[in-house]
């Protein structure tokens, strides 16, 4: 093993950053080191910017005559093709809408429609929770449908594929331990068994680049408010191969999604393409600090931005391991670069008092039930020397067994 | 019928109008009479102020934090009891989220699980018409499932409750109209067959009052950024009588609605009460305006908001009944005041040219297709000198031919 970059050396590299001038466009709370941006991901000038020239100007003074002139009604598929970039989706194949669990609604249907002789659905038992739930929900609303989760009812989530299977919904990158999936090698496997695949992209847009069309994926969701920086609860977006727009049916079939809106017509009539997996109104200025956080996104270079994260990851683990060994932590997430997203998981038998040890410092990561600590790493505003100062402390925390301290034993509601 | 008042007079009525100092509350654009409130409600210095705080403290500062600090966790519920107040419904029964329609879906499965022998729904053909498309999308999931709607399969809403009824889905004031249906006779009426009730209150909310639980209601569904002004897009609201809290079962079953989501269990568990109609992560800064607004509505009466609403549209339709005589309007709203919501609509052949040109002299109300022209008056920001003056200018619009210019006949795509 290399030896690790002393402080001079780790100044050299954020001197050598190219994405270094990036930083200056976020807002970052002085005093705080913040590795939770794959929770919610910080704030932006031209977020605000946006926010507020929606706010003051277009609701404040032209009201509903900005659903034209605005464009707030031509917003959701504007802003779904700037993430389409980021994802690997050619233009109309992507729409910025309603919430991920929502999306996941409607892609579990729409997929299951395409496979109406088949009735399973597979997903994973360590899958972010919702996902399950959703599909769950999806389950109770189709007769003979069941669903097969990696984990429970199998190992490994290729052994769950099979001809009954219609869709497998599965995460890109793990929301705990930051492990990433071959998303080529799964959707092709998923189709030699002739099922559709749903990616859930949450831990990924924003994180590191993926070649949706590249790899053949039939739909995706994802969240905008981790790296994407879209702001808290942003709205979320949903990707269908152009080879599907034809046959795409979901059940919310809503005022926006239908093929004349204004026509007020009294049946539903789905709209062209990537459009039917709109449904009602959007948050509008929710909506319009997404767009201000996507124009910074207009200017990054995807491969440049994974090729940081992983330096600020395999920095950290190398830091960690040597300055904080003999302290209990276990790595948790793929030392092999080529298989890690944008985070770092170590497990720790208190790790919930050292995350909030941690965070009485100025080091904002999360703890996950019920032993993990979850550091997540944005290239566009972490620095290679926060990176450093995170490890100093974390150090420091259980060097001194600081973390012992009453105060951090008392497990809140939400972490 | 009595004589009508001059400007004087009208001018006494705002100076004696006990809502008058509500309008400094509120930010109207200059030399405009908004008459559209109904469609996108005006915004506030209190939403502004919120969503300021929202965007600059709680996420540009606190970041993750605000989850627990700033209340985001709680507030769906939190804003939902504010709403409840002005639609009669005790705490504990309304929650804010998504969007009506989506709300809509959420209503007809819990109400549909409610009744499992029984598999109509009810609705009507002059719905606003996002209602019937997700009443077609539940169908579409329910195997055997109908759809029967008023003005389609029979004439009135009542001939088509019968013992194969699940559930009504009805508007209360209808949105082209504005016609105002019996909330506690039709609920009455559909609890006789054993049918359930879902009211839409989207042109209801903060127009008048209604008393849900008092009318022995199911189930509700309505909007935020029309008369409550909540911003645009602003997430809607749904209520559920508490006596039907333990039954309650609906498929958009996301994280926020478990029982426990922090445990990130591997099966969903529905959370209590209300609070099992949330689903996925909520728009916050959309939320924070909404919250804004609601300050506003903590303080007014709504006994006295109904009385100036009347008031308005009682003088609106006077006032265009004689100054506008002869020019082809016909009225298409109630001339009964018990049975008008808080908006007036006229017919005329030339609508969409005649609402062109009222726009391009600063009255804003809106066109519905073929040929209605509809004005929305908000008791908390129209004074009695704006209907006074949007009559004036309409008559001279009339009487002049000025709808006939060139540049007016032109549809857009949106109106």
């Amino acid at each position: 093993m290399t030896a690790l970059p002393d402080f001079t050396r780790i100044e050299a590299m954020d001197a050598a950053d190219g994405l270094r001038s990036m930083r200056e466009r976020f807002i970052l709370p002085s005093g705080l080191i913040y590795l939770d941006g794959n929770s919610l991901g910080v704030a932006s000038h031209a977020a605000f910017a946006e926010l507020q020239k929606a706010a003051t100007e277009e609701w404040g003074q032209n009201l509903i005559r900005s659903w034209n002139t605005a464009g707030w009604f031509d917003m959701p598929l504007a802003l779904g093709d700037r993430v389409g970039r980021l994802i690997g989706a050619a233009a109309g194949q992507t729409v910025v809408c309603d919430t991920t669990s929502i999306n996941i609604y409607k892609a579990l249907h729409a997929a299951m429609a395409l496979r109406p002789d088949r009735s399973v659905i597979v997903s994973e038992g360590g899958s972010f929770p919702t996902d399950i739930y959703m599909a769950e929900g999806v389950v109770s609303t189709r007769p003979g449908a069941s669903l097969r989760l990696e984990g429970v009812d199998a190992p490994s989530i290729e052994d769950l594929i099979d001809g009954t299977v219609a869709v497998v919904l599965v995460n890109h990158v793990n929301y705990k331990s930051g492990e990433l999936r071959d998303m080529a090698a799964l959707t092709r496997k998923a189709h030699e068994h002739g099922a559709l695949v749903i990616w859930d992209l949450c831990h990924t847009a924003g994180a590191l680049p993926v070649d949706l069309d590249g790899a053949n994926v039939d739909f995706a969701v994802g969240c905008t408010y981790k790296y994407l920086n879209g702001g808290p609860g942003a709205p979320a977006f949903i990707y269908a191969a152009e080879r599907h727009h034809g046959d795409i049916s979901q059940p919310l079939s809503g005022w926006w999604g239908h093929a004349r809106p204004f026509a007020f017509e009294k049946h539903y009539a789905a709209g062209e393409g990537i459009r039917r997996f709109l449904c009602g109104t959007q948050p509008i200025l929710s909506l319009r600090a997404l767009k201000g956080a996507l124009d910074i996104w207009d200017e990054v270079d995807m491969a440049a931005l994974r090729e940081k994260s992983l330096g600020l990851t395999d920095l950290f683990i190398a830091l960690v391991e040597e300055k904080c060994a003999g302290h209990g932590l276990e790595l948790e997430s793929p030392r092999d670069r080529a298989k890690r997203g944008s985070q770092v998981s170590f497990s720790h038998p208190n790790a919930y008092e050292i995350m909030q040890a941690l965070i009485a410092r100025g080091v904002i990561g999360d703890f996950r039930a019920p032993s993990t600590l979850r550091f997540g790493f944005t290239p566009l505003y972490v620095r290679y020397a926060d990176v450093w100062q995170a490890v100093v402390i974390l150090e420091d925390i259980l060097r001194t067994g600081a973390w012992q301290d009453a105060r951090f034993a008392v497990r809140a509601a939400v972490t």
